[in-house]
């Protein structure tokens, strides 16, 4: 295939981020053009990176014949409107999680690129980290044997603002959907039903915005298997992102990166660096890789590895452990 | 005080190793004598130790005015029975846990050693590890700032026979008892309910014997901390026990020790040992160190820091697990 | 300043890596000309990275009034000459190590690049590895008190061809003058004398042409400390850069970086991942820090980190152990 | 064989240890008596470990019929007369090293050893600590292929006091001694030649009663591998012993063992122990199991792992490293 070429729609942190991978790091790939409802960040964006065109509305962007992919990085709500719309434009489409929070819409979208025959691509980068990618392989591979049990660690070093945190969906929507996705993703099969617990312990204001900040859910898989995650939204060494699969054979195991490898031998102790401090430090090969999977999907029209129902099932999963949370017993998890 | 005068009752793997260490690693100690219902066994360690009485029957040695202490390895069934008998003869007590299978049994135990007014000090040996004590210290020292999170693993090398397992008691009070007292210790706080999920995965004789061999079980902390334990009866790799207290201002860890710190580089990969075999190399410390405390408590009339009230309450929560693994929600722990 | 518009003097493959970097990753630089001997090489990079002229001889770059500055990135033994027809007109220069093999050739250079009072950065970059930097940091702010010893670690995972090897300097002067750099630099302390063993244990083939593959040596440092350096063409597990300082309060130690942070747990071993397999895996971030450091001296008129002498006197320890192998001895370093 | 009768001669710290070990934890033995100079602290270590015999002449024990083997752990200085008139009378000899300082004597001693046929073990303990005999046997399996480079790295954690300085040979000879006999030991192989640098930088007294407290020795094997050794009498995070052994198929490293397997993450930084302290800390194993061999070559009529050539050559490579620190070259090692 030809050169793709890409129109970033949306260029806050995440945008910026993606629009610089696909412009230098990723050969066969043209980005064509930006939209954001901030037209100054789009100007500013567009110049400093040199894409052609900035434009305020991502529309513009979807009547473009010359653009053959979005990838959306504009605000949640707006996530399933601009697939649907862009899947009837025939674009391929790459757009961050969550698709949506409303189930429906999440439907309506996938069913809109069912019928246009694009390529979707979520972006749950972390299927797309060498270490988480490595521990499936593994197991994948029968290097622990039958998986057991799954135990996911998953720390931010700072709660978001309140403000974020009241149109959220809540800390199983925003936060553990990563988890939940990991979780089906490592055992390459899916949970069946989940108990979740959790409270409020790191800031009440939190809690008076209707969310908790600390959680552990349990999970059940299809095969029997057994897995936990543990969610705080507030670490203070930083961003701590681990995983344990343990299997009848033996078991794998991922621990944070560093900065550097330097050891100091005191008289008190022996000191190391803590871990890379937040997402795009620990996360930085994977949302390249990510990106370069789903150019790739398109030259070689293949099928992403990430697809409409995984955006969905994680959500489900996320809507199940609100419900639990509440009931106090373990929830079904629709699909 | 005078030289600590011990009968040993009970002469299999972890009575001999109390005799051997009270014999050879603690000063101030005498191992009077030893009673085993199987007579062949005790002679053998009285000639190999060197003690002087060797007795088929216990209460021999509890008539005995020249002991002044007995250590309780004998099978689950007797421990409340000697207990009650040893207290009344005025003798300090130091029981494997646990003391009883049956809470009224206990109860009854306690009650005898507090009229007494001896010592008793229940067999978590765990509690004495280098490794999990440090990291009780820290918490304790405020190291990690307020406890939210408490994570522990316990995953034994390989299953007991299923004639052991059907007498047991279950998972829950025979393996997962150790990581009930490991779970009040570490934050030296109660746990509220908890709730066990659980299955076969291992081996299908260890169901039909009416018990499981993986299980994950919820822990609510009275301050609102939460925990989980995670237990399998077979670990391919060997004995894993490690811990993790995650907190507002940092978290601790324990890993495996492991039999030497030899790394080999190879065109492969990066190697190093697995950990120690099985709970007699991991806590020999451990078990030296707490029949030092023993004998200490004795020796300045201190309280032991496992009394008979840690050993009711690790039994009254492997009730609660059973209780809620057949359940499906959480159980509230009985006092 | 305004953008700094460079040109790429010798585009194999560490011309190319710097040439992309400049491209994509450093803002404020321009990368307008390459050139090379190789017409076909240039005019392929040139449309690749969009770099607007492409020539065949470096002296049209020279001659170019918008070039500010080069990167010598050709073969060892036209650096000397380039640097001095650069520097005679007026460009800054980046020159890969070393300078020349011949000394008198490198003062003739160093002398230009003063008369034209022209920045020149040599490209030691190990000294911009995030780990090596921090730990010469923690040196100097203290951490370890006064260092008594420096061990260095250096082994390729594969000798280069015996062509190359024929042509190299030999060991020293090709591939231990960056240890000796990193000696200096680690302390920012001269190295007086030195003392050279080593033989040709991996292929007698390098023995036949005339140099050795495995190298130890012994350095003493102006105020009294001690180094050691070792050296291997051929490590089995991949690259393998370390290094240790010693000192009257601590030790700081540098160990490999990994590709991915896995670690399997087996019923043979625990394995973890081999070290990153060469210098463009495992300096990644250094040429790209070092590249940044040099635009920055320019648009900042700072004087480069790594400068002509620093070029210089590598070269001359790597003659000096060239001597010390041959005689047996210490040999002192020229200045 | 019968129960193995010993008697210890020199009853300081080592000698406490030996008789310990002996007395409560090798079977098959009998501590039958102790001597030393010091009448006070023999009666007390007798007393305190139950032993029947406790003798101020260590003749009496070489003249008592019924003791096996003596272990001699008295002033270097008398080691070599004791070793002669114990293998007259017919004793088995464990004996500290070095044997002597000066070499005839050793050459008599291991003379009148030789025409008795008793056995000698000489007391280089590391050979014995698990991680360096895994390392020696992942060696001689051929693990890493042919050995190329070997590191030891020996540190103190505090230095002796001067008067010991004074008496003990100097660095090479008391301290080094050790690392001289595991250079052999992991590779089975002799040294040929070496080479010594080394200062004064710790403690200016150190220097005025004649010693240096910091060396670097370069080694040569027979087969053509290079070792270096690095000492220092101060460490101030304790005790540091570690090796590698890098050969064509890979490398073995053997760490340091610490106290926990405790870490703590902070938001400065990640903490875990430093190494033990000292000697007895590390290598308390090794000091039961060199002994462990020692009895079971007396009852199994095997030779020793560890010899008189062993105790001789190790102090020929101590005046080695002396004549080359003067004359600042390489040293044959005479044999």
């Amino acid at each position: 295939m030809e050169k793709v070429n890409v129109g970033v729609i949306g260029v806050g942190r995440i945008g910026r981020l993606h629009a610089r991978n696909l412009k230098y790091q990723i050969p066969g790939t043209k980005v064509l053009a930006v939209a954001d409802i901030f037209e100054k960040s789009t100007k500013e964006v567009a110049s400093q990176l040199e894409i052609p065109i900035a434009e305020k509305d991502y529309q513009v962007l979807l009547e473009n014949k010359n653009i053959d992919a979005v990838v959306i990085c504009s605000s949640t709500d707006t996530h399933a409107q601009i697939i649907s719309e862009a899947a009837q434009a025939g674009k391929h489409i790459f757009c961050e999680k969550p698709i949506a929070l409303d189930v429906e819409k999440i439907d309506q979208a996938i069913d809109a690129v069912k019928k246009a025959g694009v390529k979707l691509q979520v972006g749950f980068n972390r299927r797309f980290d060498p270490s988480f990618k490595k521990a499936k392989d593994m197991v994948a591979k029968g290097t622990i044997g039958t998986p057991h049990l799954v135990r996911i660690t998953s720390r931010d070093p700072e709660p978001p603002p309140i403000s974020y945190i009241k149109v959220s969906g809540g800390i199983f929507l925003d936060m553990m959907i990563h988890d939940f996705d990991m979780a089906r993703y490592l055992l390459d099969q899916e949970v069946v039903e989940l108990m979740a617990v959790g409270s409020c312990l790191i800031d009440q204001a939190i809690g008076k915005a209707g969310d908790i900040d600390t959680a552990i859910v349990t999970l059940k898989y299809e095969n029997g298997a057994w897995g936990t995650i543990d969610n705080s939204r507030k670490s203070a060494y930083g961003y701590d992102q681990r995983i344990e699969i343990f299997g009848s054979e033996g078991c794998v195991i991922v621990g944070n990166p560093t900065p550097t490898e330097v050891t100091i031998n005191s008289a008190e102790d022996t000191k190391t660096d803590k871990p890379l401090y937040f997402f795009t430090e620990r996360y930085q090969e994977a949302y390249l890789a990510e990106m370069k999977e789903f150019i790739k999907c398109i030259q070689e029209n293949a099928k992403p590895l990430v697809g409409g129902f995984d955006g969905k099932i994680s959500v489900q999963m996320g809507y199940a452990a609100k419900e639990s949370l509440i009931k106090g017993s373990f929830v079904k998890i629709t699909k």
